[in-house]
C-alpha cells in the first residue's frame, strides 16, 4: 500500500531513540509508525530530525501580534488604559486579518499546530484559520459592563452557528466571557444559558491576578472559581486561562468539574501577576495546558519557551527539581492542550491520531551529544529548529517555507497595519 | 579612508531606529558609527538586521556540554554523586577539547562573544579559545577537601602565568575557588594569598542554595559573602556566581567591595535553587551580569533566554512590571558582563570599543511590526536569529557559517566523546 505522505528515518519524541522510524500518513490520520520500509506519494527525509506532536497554544489573542513590542515594562492598568485599549479602538477586520496571519505564520514556524483564541472580529480570524490550515478553538471576547454586551453575545452565538466544526472540523467555537471583572453576574447567567442551549464550551480568564481574586471575594464572597461554579458554568467544558491564584478548594472544584487550565507562565511573569501552582494542579489530576497569551504581553508565540518555563518554575516553586519532568512538560504543551480545547484524536504522535506533526532539525550545537531527546526537546531546543509542519495531514511548512501563507506580504501588511494602529491611538 | 570591515544599512540596538547606520571597523576596534557612506575592504549588508554588542556569558562550565541532556529532573546531590561526578571522573583533555569546541560553536551561533569559565584541563580550553577567536576569562576549579588541593592551586597559578592576557588579550585568567563547601578556610587563605601575589581576580560560586548558606552560618557564624569578605577575598576583583541567597548586609558588602555577580536564572530554577534578587542588587549599584551555568543544568548556552528570564522574573518577584526594563536587561547581558569579567572597552556598540558585534536577522514573524527594537530583542527575539558575529574585529560567523570551527567534525566528535563519558561512568 502507498501512503499519502511518508516521513522516513526520523527520531520520534517519547519512543526509544536507539532506532529511527518511518511514519505513514493517509488522509488526515497517522496510519503507521514503525521500522518497516513504506512508500508514500510524497516522501519527507526525516534523518537527523525529531518528530513530535504539534504543540497546542491554549490561550492567546492572536491579532495582538500587531501590538507586539509596542508598550512594555508598564503597570497593567497604565498599559491597558493608555496604550492597548486606545490602539485596539481602531481595529478593523483588515487589522485582524493580517494580525492573525502574522500570528499563524509565527505559530506554524515554531511548531504550534492548534490554538485557542479570544478576541474581536472572530469571523475574520476563522477565515484565516480555514485558509492557512491550522487548527483552532475560537471565541469572541465577551464583556458585559456596557449596553453592547448583549450584542457581543449575539455575535458570539452567530459566530458559533456559522463556524463551529467547520474547515474539516479544524475550527471549534466557544463562548468567551472575558473575566469576572468585566462580566457582571447577570451577564454571566445569559452567557451560560446560551452556552447550554448551544451545547458549547466556554473560554474565560479566571484568577489571573491577586487583585482580581480579592475584588471578587469582596463583591461576591467567593473566589472567581467558586463564583463560576455557583453559576453552573462548569457543567459545560470550560477552559480557564491563567489560574495563578487558586485555593485548594478552587482546585478541588476544578478537578471535580473537569475545568481545564491554560497557564501562561511568561505573560504572568512579565506582567508581574505571579506563578501558577501547576504542580499542585497536576497532583489533583487537573488538565493543565499551556499558552503564550497575546504577543503584546509575551512578546512572542513560542510554546517551547512556555513548556520550558512551566517545568523549571514548578521546580523552584516546590523546591523539588523532580516535578514536571521533561515527559510531563511535553504533555502539557501537546495532549493536555488538545484535551483542554476539546479536539479528539489530537495531541499525540501515534497511529489513529490526526496527523499534526512537527519535525525539528537536530543538526544544531545544542542537540549534541544525543543523550536524551526528550530532555533535549524540553530543556535545550529552539523554536527555530522547526522546519516541517503537518496539520490534519497537510504540509503547512516544508523545509522552513510556509505553503499556505505569503510570508513576505504578511510581514509587510502586518508591519503597515501595526504602525497604523499605534499612529491612530 | 577605507575601513577593514564595513557593515552597511543596519539597525543598531539602543540607537534611534527611525534610521539605519553604517559601522566601520579597523583592526579590533569600532571606528565609525553613523549615516555617512563609508567603504571597507570587506562589506557586510546589514539591511533588515539588528546590530547589538556581543553577549557575555558570565558563568559556565563549558566542556559540560558533553553531559547536556544526560541527567535531568534529579535532586542535586543524587545528580552530582550518581551521574555527573562519575562521568567527569573519566574526562581527558580530548573530552575537554571537543566539549569546549561544541560550547564555543553554540555560543558564537547564539550571539555570545565572551564567557567566564571554571572547569578542569583549562590549558586545553585556552587553546580552543585562542583557536576559535572568542573572548574568555578562564579559571581552574579549585577544591581543597583532599590532598590534591595544593596541586590544583599550583596548576591554576601555572595556567595564569602561561595564558593570562594571551591571544591578543582575548584570554584572561583568574583563580577559581569552587565554593564555600568545597574550600576550607585554610585553603581559601592560600588561594587568596596566591591571587594577591599574581594580582589576579577570582571566580567563585557563592550563596547558590539555601543549604549552602545555612551550613556556612552554622560552621563559621557568617554568610558565605561575609566569610569571603573577612578573608580579604574582595580586595581582589571577584566574580561571584549565583548569589541566590544574599542578605541586605551581604549586598552592602558586595556594593562596597565591587563584587560582581554572575546570575544564572535558568539553572537556578531548574535545580530548584531559587530566584536571585537582581532588582535589589541593581538598586544597590552592584554589577549584575548573567550566565547560563553549565549545559548539564540549563541545558543550552542561550543568553537571550537568560536576559529575558532575568527581566520577567524580577518583575514577578518584586510585583512591579517596570523593573529591569528592556534596556537594563540588555546591559546585564552585555556591558555588565564585560565589566564583571574585567575586559576593558568591551560590551557596548560604540566608537572606541572592541568590535564584538552580533547581527540578528529580523526577517522573522516575531520581529514584526517594528514598534521597538529593544523590546523585540529582549522579549521576542530568538538566539537562532544570529547570522553574523565579529569578535575583536574578526568575523567568526558569516551568514550562519562558522569561520574558525569545523562544525561537522565538532558535532561528531562531541557526540562520540559525550556518549563515551557516559558509557564509562
Amino acid at each position: 500500500m502507498t501512503y499519502d505522505i511518508v516521513i522516513n528515518n526520523v527520531d520520534v519524541l517519547g519512543l526509544d531513540n536507539a532506532q529511527s522510524y518511518n511514519i505513514g500518513i493517509t488522509g488526515n490520520l497517522i496510519q503507521y509508525i514503525g521500522s518497516d520500509a513504506i512508500t508514500g506519494t510524497d516522501t519527507i527525509d526525516g534523518s537527523n530530525h525529531l518528530a513530535a506532536p504539534g504543540m497546542v497554544n491554549a490561550h492567546t489573542h492572536i491579532a495582538m501580534t500587531l501590538l507586539r513590542n509596542y508598550a512594555d515594562d508598564m503597570v497593567l492598568m497604565d498599559w491597558l488604559q493608555n496604550k492597548i485599549w486606545p490602539a485596539e479602538a481602531n481595529l478593523t477586520p483588515e487589522h485582524v486579518y493580517w494580525g492573525t496571519m502574522l500570528g499563524i505564520a509565527e505559530m506554524i514556524k515554531s511548531g504550534t499546530t492548534a490554538f485557542a483564541d479570544m478576541y474581536f472580529e472572530m469571523a475574520t480570524t476563522a477565515e484565516v484559520v480555514a485558509e492557512t490550515g491550522i487548527r483552532a478553538s475560537l471565541s469572541r471576547g465577551l464583556t458585559g459592563l456596557d449596553q453592547a454586551g448583549d450584542n457581543r453575545l449575539a455575535e458570539n452565538i452567530a459566530f458559533y452557528k456559522e463556524w463551529h466544526n467547520k474547515a474539516d472540523g479544524r475550527i471549534q467555537v466557544r463562548l468567551g466571557p472575558h473575566a469576572p471583572y468585566t462580566c457582571p453576574v447577570d451577564y454571566l447567567k445569559k452567557v451560560i444559558t446560551a452556552a447550554k442551549e448551544l451545547g458549547c464550551g466556554l473560554h474565560m480568564h479566571l484568577s489571573e491576578t491577586k487583585g482580581e481574586v480579592d475584588a471578587c471575594i469582596k463583591e461576591h464572597g467567593m473566589t472567581p472559581i467558586a463564583l463560576m461554579d455557583s453559576l453552573g458554568m462548569f457543567e459545560l467544558p470550560t477552559l480557564a486561562a491563567h489560574c495563578v491564584y487558586v485555593t485548594d478548594a478552587d482546585m478541588d472544584i476544578m478537578a471535580a468539574k473537569h475545568v481545564a487550565v491554560a497557564s501562561n507562565p511568561q505573560s504572568n511573569l512579565k506582567l508581574a501577576s505571579g506563578i501558577a501552582p501547576l504542580s499542585a494542579m497536576l497532583n489533583k489530576n487537573i488538565t493543565v495546558a499551556l499558552g503564550t497569551d497575546g504577543a503584546s504581553s509575551n512578546n512572542n508565540l513560542d510554546m517551547l519557551e512556555e513548556l520550558r518555563l512551566a517545568s523549571v518554575l514548578a521546580k523552584t516553586v516546590t523546591g523539588d527539581p523532580t516535578v514536571i519532568p521533561a515527559n510531563i512538560a511535553v504533555e502539557l504543551a501537546t495532549s493536555n492542550g488538545a484535551n483542554a480545547l476539546g479536539f479528539d484524536n489530537v495531541g499525540e504522535l501515534k497511529v489513529g491520531q490526526k496527523a499534526d506533526i512537527v519535525l525539528y532539525d537536530m543538526h544544531k550545537p545544542y542537540w549534541y551529544p544525543r543523550h536524551n531527546l526528550t530532555s533535549g526537546f524540553v530543556y535545550a531546543a529552539n523554536a527555530n529548529d522547526v522546519d516541517t509542519v503537518l496539520v490534519d495531514g497537510k504540509i503547512l511548512l516544508a523545509q522552513g517555507k510556509l505553503t499556505t501563507i505569503d510570508e513576505e506580504k504578511t510581514y509587510a501588511e502586518a508591519n503597515r497595519l501595526g504602525l497604523d494602529l499605534v499612529n491612530k491611538a
